[in-house]
């Protein structure tokens, strides 16, 4: 059999569908080793060959993709090098730059080639929702693998890192701004002028208790792997010299939110309670 | 002739509306001690009376209105209570709950009855965009004075600091997310992504790069005196045992933005730069 050219070590919602773009062109395979039944039928879905030992799975594996939870990528990469990898290594996860960096230098000093990811949308179901930037000296090869896939592979100039770049400045708005509008109604709350907060935005600001609500039931069940992506984005403010305070804050509030890791049927006043009572609720 | 209805220290823009308001039923005045020709101005627009003197002024003044930069409104009762002021005394600045409290705390011990207040919209030049939020013990009478003005004047239940507490929690959002807007879009160009990112705000979030330009444009010349409003707000947010680190990282956009006070003309990449080189540009 030819050589994988994706693949995903723990195929999860977002790099299951990532793969999934590539799995009727080109072989792709998944590491099943201490994996969840849910992830089975993820990998099944989206058409991935089943490896049993790390060993073999590098072994047939030309291309990696890293998608994990942010504060695992680093490990991972640490991982798969140290297990002797030697194709190429794409980390599509939403780090730093100086995290992208540093894997770089792994892949650097055990004489792979590395590339830098960031996507940015929904898990990839359709056409048109879902872009996977690339950068450094093979993104353009990687890129080409998606042509006609759901997945639309966009490289872009610039450092190494800029894909990663991208990411952090993406998301520092995205998932900075739904933190800061959950902990400013967490704030009325506690002060006893949420109903009072809800009528001046009904006059003046009409969209924002929606988008408010949205933005609880949204990210509850994830918001156990955005604090770590916060923790990323503050480091990447930091690192450029500009202030970091808005996502340490946000860091913290999706650290109290961590408790709902996959929930189903939480209420907005559930995620203000636990934003609230952080030592009663939080885990 | 009777007592003013109003008396306001030092007529900015906006208190000069709120103001104007009440001056074509009521006896208002401010006082010209000191004052530049542009107050001068405004105050002879709102139609108020002119008093050369603190104690004259105070002397004839029943309803003293405090609007000023929420750093100096903790100074401004000092020294309007000090000098022996036996109204009532209205805080309408944007302060915490906290320091509201602690200017209900001077006035109770001067034995002066204190109303709590916050004012959400722009100065208010047509009905419908402005309205005064009021709190406390006589905030019904205050209210009852703006029946018929372009002020909508509306009384809130709960604590005395309800007004400043709902203050608070709006401009949270409304100022805050502004400031981290203008951050994202300042680290984007640091790591040479900003064009890449306006790229894909316009495919995902086709009214962020419109927002982020209307949030440089319409806070530089202000953001001098927002930076106290956001370490307020910081502070509201700690005592209630939320993440403060939103509006400290805001504080510190806005310091950053200080250079334009009351500039003309500036463009969004002027604000950039002044985010990226604080040391160079900053005051």
């Amino acid at each position: 059999m030819d050589k994988l050219k994706l693949g995903l070590m723990h195929p999860g919602a977002m790099g299951s569908s990532i793969a999934a773009a590539l799995s009727s062109k080109y072989q792709t395979g998944w590491l099943s080793e201490g994996r969840s039944n849910e992830t089975r039928r993820r990998a099944n879905e989206a058409g991935l060959k089943e490896f049993v030992t790390l060993d073999a799975f590098l072994d047939q594996t030309d291309i990696l993709f890293s998608i994990c939870p942010p504060s695992e990528a680093v490990k991972l990469a640490q991982e798969c090098i140290g297990a002797g990898f030697k194709g190429t290594y794409v980390d599509a996860n939403a780090v730093s730059p100086a995290t992208a960096n540093e894997i770089a230098q792994l892949c650097h000093r055990a004489g792979i080639s590395y590339v830098d990811g960031g996507i940015i949308g929904p898990p990839a179901r359709q056409a048109g929702t879902t872009r996977l930037y690339l950068s450094g000296e093979k993104a353009q090869e990687i890129a080409q693998l998606f042509l006609g896939s759901v997945v639309e592979a966009t490289t872009l100039d610039g450092g190494i890192s800029s894909a990663s770049s991208l990411k952090m400045a993406y998301a520092a708005w995205t998932k900075g701004s739904s933190a800061l509008l959950l902990n400013v109604r967490a704030l009325a709350k506690s002060l006893g002028v949420e109903e009072a907060l809800l009528s001046e935005w009904a006059l003046s600001l009409p969209d924002l208790t929606a988008r408010s609500e949205s933005a609880a039931l949204s990210t509850a069940a994830k918001a156990w792997r955005f604090a770590g992506e916060m923790n990323e984005i503050a480091a990447t403010f930091a690192d450029s010299g500009l202030p970091a305070g808005f996502h340490k804050g946000a860091e913290e509030v999706y650290q109290r939110m961590g408790q709902f890791k996959d929930a189903k049927e939480i209420s907005t006043n559930d995620v203000l309670k636990a934003l609230l009572e952080p030592e009663i609720k939080g885990s």
